[in-house]
């Protein structure tokens, strides 16, 4: 039994803004010595993508999700003002003048603060996603590894 | 006074990946014994719409209201690749090939878990929906209903 | 050391039927004497925003940015069905036949109920936005203030 505080975070949203949100406040939680775990499903798995095409079997709707969904945060849209795609260009230059982290330097501190990355099990099989096309530390769960964590929670968000 | 842990979920969304996260959270929470209200709000009250039309008295408006929102979730589109309604197909197929149980089973399933589905009656009155448009079983509160059971809730989540 | 309750709420969405929600869901808890803040960021800034445009100094990026985005609630589109603004027409209309509050006056209503409304420093900077263009009576504060209310909170929300 321990006494630090808990923060989970379900990412469902694969939206540039949206993840941006949720490792922000991961990290935030971390720096102050929450056990932060985020929780990866739907289109938040594709925060875990490699970024580069990776050779595996898939059936053809699996490699129809795989083309059409982002390989990793840098190919993701905003949810708002997207205009096909120069939203997340002039966002992520805006960051650079403010000195703001871009995404995924915020994933590697998250790794390095020790957040807990989950990919959820079942929406990985629903969308095809196969184990070589994900980033290294992540762990596979389910709802139940979710509920554990929450249920002790202090603040649990869906993003 | 119990001591059973309590999950609460405002569904405002009525996408069906959205709708699917937070019933597949409501009974993962159920089965774990916990308390369960989902609190259906705007588009998420039509998750609990019946599918066929039914004959009700409405104002022009509500009509209107009425017809360009899905009556049920298997008329919902994605919240991402919904590609005019190609993507709800390839995702319930492939939820068919992986054994994954449909929205409706898992909303039959919840309720067999008494997991307590509540329509905000605020909203159903805004958008025009009639007690016989709504599936059975539904329970109507408002805001402060809401507030008393998430007051005590141990996962409190916002789909 | 007190022994309210605390909601918080995290506003990111900037849209109206979203932030109705969210500042329904406030000015209940506030009622119910709950301690209340909701954190405005990204897109939920705009809820802040005064209405009528300000004289500002402001870089390009800036005055496109501030052009683009919505000055206040009454600008706001829906996350559905907004038909080209016609959406929030039809439920500013339908509100006002069902007696429901519109949303600047249930703004009044939680500044009056002293739910406390930040501000997120660093999205206000992103977006280019001024203290002058900002509502009265706003904090500015970043994720760390936004922690140390959470993690005390019973009710925690991300809209």
């Amino acid at each position: 039994m321990t006494d630090r505080k808990k923060t989970t975070i379900v990412l469902f949203s694969g939206d540039y803004d949206k993840v941006m949100a949720a490792y922000i406040i991961a990290n935030g939680a971390a720096a102050y010595d929450h056990e932060v775990t985020i929780f990866h499903t739907f289109w938040g798995l594709n925060t875990l993508r490699k970024d580069e095409p990776i050779k595996v079997e898939k059936t053809f709707i699996e490699k129809l999700f795989g083309r059409m969904m982002p390989r990793g945060v840098n190919k993701m849209g905003l949810s708002k003002m997207n205009y096909a795609g120069f939203g997340p260009t002039m966002i992520k230059d805006i960051m650079k003048k403010h000195n703001v982290l871009p995404l995924p330097e915020l994933i590697d501190m998250a790794k390095e603060q020790d957040v807990k990355l989950v990919a959820c099990q079942m929406t990985v099989d629903l969308l095809g996603l196969k184990p070589e096309e994900i980033m290294d530390g992540v762990e596979y769960a389910g709802v139940a590894a979710y509920l554990a964590d929450a249920s002790e929670g202090n603040v649990n968000l869906f993003i």
